[in-house]
């Protein structure tokens, strides 16, 4: 049980948070209040500000760019775009690097490296044609477009995949799509030019094998997006959650991708790494809230004391301390487990991680807002957001109860539970 | 120890219910989301909508309005406003009502019965002069105008009370102000126009009558709204939360309330039921966010079953139930210690309730939304406002922290402890 | 809803609490210590201290004597026990006696008023034959003999009745009962000469006419006490848990208390008030634990501060305060509602009742442990015999998970879910 | 960060894990229920059963023995002992071997590896002189003898050391000792002959040099064992935890460990690694009583399903696997800094896992315990006795609140506090 990142992956690692220290941190306050200025004062906040674009063209040049991308694929990515390709970081590896992102909102995207793309970069990589991926994982790398994964659905519990509704049906060279999907992140953004999206095309068949994986484009007619939702008073732009329609919706059958029939192996390909990720980062986030209460607690006094020193605050610091390190120790076992024997050999670990790390976050999150007083749930500070991040990550890619019951399954399985 | 509202507030109870069955409920939900298109669309989301002043001239012809009045004042509301004047309910009467109005964002306001604006007509009418009750209670009970309450300060911690920085200071026949208020709720709504504000007159005085409570019309000149903030991702139009500058603000050393000196006194006196109050309404709105559960719980189905009945929903759908009933029975305790013996009877209990009943809703709401899946995120339910209502409460006049305090200091009062 | 105690119950509280003060307190620490000796030494634990007897004899003389008789009834105790026969409390009433006797370990049985005599008294009381109560309640209410109610069954999960195992076959006049009990509270009593003992007549019959509740008197042939259990280490004699076989044991049909098929009836009935008095006990027991917790926090001191103000503990002595008065308060709710329409009406309040009480009990007693020290775990403080009282009713009378199951049905009832 | 055992360490887990299930499980619960036997019925359970010393016996023929022994001292064990001298393992190598022993009460000692023995072997080891060595540690190696450790004392707040009142003053060439100490674990034991005691010798000296660790045969005029004290209801025999008096107790200066005042330097030792060895046996404690949950779970039924599957369990399985996997993986990362940078280097760490680890394991076995009804109380299954040792590791070796107060301290130290 070795957690020790590589030599590369430290380096990469002190240069992301060097990038950040530098780049980042300096702006990123200001940056959030031009962009509530914007949302008040009726401008549109929908449009990314110039400073990303030019935070993003820095990092890239600084070699610190899709550094999401796994180790173990034949293309030739370094070839390919130079530095800019990742350097194949396994998961153990990818750890840090993805914690000190998490430390800030913006990082993620000034690397390229963020959900939903990452996840679905992976997806093309891993089972895309040769021709889907020079139309969209290129231009993906290249972070010249933006893209969207289409799930869940508003009308149905989709936590149980059966219920999905939306049709995607083979007519001809064509699939045709019907239905609606939301919590599609990203479609708020400009750049946001195609759509995965999984929709059942066997209704009949085997439950694992009813589903297809589509690209749609976005400008495709009859896809609409209906409206952006928010999470907690939050709009996240320039991403966005939409909810989208797709009505009578044609593409050519080569746009499902690794055929139909597929989606529900593509899906579990992809949200496995895409959790253990979104489980990186919020270490980082609950480390930057901790950071933040430590600073407080120190800098302001009450009844003659600092805050810190006040009733249980201490007690509570360490505790956020022993749940921090535990999550982070666990997030790294469900890697190094990742990276040995692959998604079915960590199927416990990654569901035990996708319900321990955000319960974690957000409960250190909320001391920190605690500790700051009415100042914490203001956007003078970045708890409100890191809370609601953690939040929603209870529920994204399956809520906190389908993953107990999968760790539960693993473990009753082991004194002979047939499920 | 009898909690039996008196038939006079059972009936009003069944009123205020009927009334937001019948005009409220139907709207509601519409309400906010043209509100958050006017916020998304670059249009004006602090002028109230026309239906709301409808609602309350509704509310208002119906009787049903000023009912936070509390008993036993000479000043005779019903020969002033008729049935409008509030009908002096009881602590213990005034709970059913207060927890039916606060399972709706909107009813408050519409019954002219929601802080800030029911605290400070607390305060004028058990300190207000009578030229300061003509001048600014009478049109706060007519529903003429609004008012806010200036106390926290963003510089210092401020739940230690002696930090507060805001000097008021005499000057011949005028009182001189300087500083710096925030969490100001109420300035953001085009009817504010008077201001509670909470200096420092005499730093060297007994910690107990530094302080004055000054009245300063939002049209002073020197008093600046800098900014409304929000509270995670909330502006809470039309009302907003502000943080208001005063610099060189001069007003009549008559607009001190009850003369300088006397506003620990005063903030006690005002914080104590409106912390009752606060705490009335938050079992309404957990009352309605289990209701919502309950109903989602058995609407949508996964896995063959009904939501309510996978994992350990239903238990905890049980310790939703067990949660809110115990805490509301505590806040009917502290109402009838209030309505026996005054606030200084039962500072224990008003600081009980004040850390259980947020606490409690916060953990039902945050259980009423992950049963919701993502949609409890989003605006589409009133969940998300719900929580942060709740918590913003755990912040609100006092932290937990301070009422903690003060409830461990009776208690080890009890074996001799003197402090 | 009045929660106020008659005048009588509030003298009858004054009294016990009175009497305990004067006879039990003080030498209730050294009665442990003596039966403790007695266990170490080789001596019998099981045979009851002479000073006991005493303090019984005393509360007889003293009116204080089966103060859980309920009102209701027209035997006229008053008449055959003098003022000894009980008062006829409602449950509100009992409610602080019953707290107040279970400060102490000792006082229930001193009283008369321990389970589980008190539960099968109400059966004889409620559903006995007038020949079953002259030859079995008379001398219990007399205070000469003792019960066991054997209901637990040791092969199979008695949290569901249906599981019952243990046979009672009407035989021509007798009735024949093979099967085995455990959990049977007070066999260990050398007084203990009568069993209440439930098991199956009619297995195809509806599942609430199956079973019957069969007086077996301990010396009947094939009845045998087979062991005593422990729990948590502890004995509790004089008491005792016994596990207890039958085989072929035959009294006569008369013995069926309310005849064949009753006993889910009674058993429902009795558990009732029985889990709302185990309630009320608990309440004293965590405020005696928070007592002491109290006192020891202030006498003993570390890093120059008494213990209770280092580090947290004030917060946990008021959130035990808060906790207690919460727990308080749900019981008295569930007390008025079964005094207000029985216990049909009560269903979910009295199993709110039995999970939210033990449960704070139980953490409320693990905090005096902790500020304790080592003290706290060993037997020179009552604290470990009270978590582990406190500990077993999450077990007995149904489980927590039983008790949260009947909430959540009544809950989801409201909204038209059948079961 | 590597967790990974070494090949050596790997074997002795492999080889200890058999002979636990060949020899120690198959007669576990048959000696338990001796033992209770012999106290129950007049015999003395304080007279170790031969069983142990055959098993003893066994596990030092298979060079399973004194595994406990550190790495890294120049004493050459192998020669001394033969295999039975340890074989010097890492604390990240001693991890999984103490988590096999810890899942059973006997093994530990049955491996020559049980507290308080191991910490005091240790400290012979690191500061005896060779007299006392040969005199005191070798037949502790070779298990002819036991010992104690005497530093809580019954009449002040232990957590603090300052607080300790017994004098070990140095009187000519002896040093006398007066006071009292209790929860010395294994005084009750026939084979303990030596105390290492800590007393004040230096009042006026600097906090951490008044202190000298003195060491006390039994058996000298003056020690007198006063009374074993139980914990919640368990005697722990043949081991025991004393309260023991020294009344002008003289033995020769040389038996002061190191000399005088370097008490607190050794007890710190001391408590370090025997810290870590407390929470490694709690991690396999925790993991026994899960497996016996769910077998328990699968086996028995109600309401037509296994109990596992019934409301909250399965949930609460996998809540019990995420929190045992966590706490395992926090010490594992606690040894590895001990094993890389000694017990400075790893204060915050160590004080982590004291805190984590057996709130963990007391919650995880109390579900266990909940699972099986009221067997889960008795003394058929471990779990009482499991839940005890867990909730005493709450206390032993310094409380939760003085370990929070060390990992905040770290952590405020990182932002400049100072302490």
């Amino acid at each position: 049980m070795d957690f020790t990142p590589s030599a590369r992956a430290q380096e990469l690692t002190e240069a992301v948070s060097g990038f950040i220290a530098e780049h980042i941190a300096p702006i990123e306050h200001e940056y959030h209040q031009e962009v509530a200025q914007l949302r008040a004062g009726g401008g549109d906040p929908w449009i990314p500000l110039p400073i990303v674009a030019e935070l993003r063209s820095r990092a890239r040049a600084a070699g610190l760019w899709n550094l999401f991308l796994p180790a173990g694929h034949e293309r030739d990515y370094a070839e390919r775009y130079g530095t800019c390709g990742g350097t194949g970081l396994s998961n153990v590896d990818y750890a840090p690097v993805a914690e000190t992102m998490g430390r800030s909102f913006l990082a993620p995207y000034v690397f390229n490296s963020n959900a939903p793309d990452t996840g679905n970069a992976e997806v093309l990589l891993k089972y895309g044609s040769t021709e889907q991926q020079a139309r969209w994982l290129d231009p993906l790398l290249a972070g010249e477009i933006r893209s969207a994964f289409c799930m869940t659905e508003p009308g149905v519990a989709s936590s149980d995949a059966t219920n999905m509704e939306l049709s995607a049906v083979v007519d001809g060279d064509e699939v045709v799509l019907n239905g609606r999907k939301w919590w599609s992140t990203g479609v708020g953004h400009p750049d946001c030019q195609i759509l995965l999206v999984m929709g059942v095309t066997a209704p009949e068949a085997d439950r694992h094998r009813r589903h297809s994986m589509v690209l749609v484009p976005v400008a495709t007619p009859g896809v609409k997006v209906e409206r952006l939702l928010d999470t907690m008073g939050f709009q996240d732009e320039p991403y966005g959650h939409g909810e989208v329609s797709f009505t009578d919706v044609r593409v050519p059958v080569e746009n499902i991708i690794a055929g139909p029939g597929r989606a529900f192996e593509i899906a579990q390909g992809r949200l496995g790494p895409g959790r253990v990720h979104h489980c990186m980062r919020l270490i980082g986030l609950a480390e930057h809230a901790l950071e933040l209460a430590c600073r407080r607690g120190l800098e302001r006094t009450a009844f003659g004391k600092p805050l810190a020193s006040l009733g249980g605050n201490r007690e509570r610091i360490a505790q956020a301390r022993i749940a921090i390190d535990s999550a982070r120790l666990l997030v790294l076992h469900a890697a190094w487990k990742l990276d040995r024997g692959g998604a079915l050999h960590a199927l416990s670990e990654v569901s035990q991680i996708k319900v321990a790390v955000p319960n974690m976050a957000q409960q250190v999150i909320d001391f920190a807002i605690q500790l700051h007083g009415g100042a914490g749930l203001s956007s003078d500070f970045p708890l409100a957001g890191a809370w609601t991040a953690a939040r929603a990550v209870r529920l994204a890619d399956g809520p906190d109860e389908v993953h107990l019951g999968m760790v539960a399954r693993v473990e009753l399985g082991k004194y002979g539970a047939s499920r």
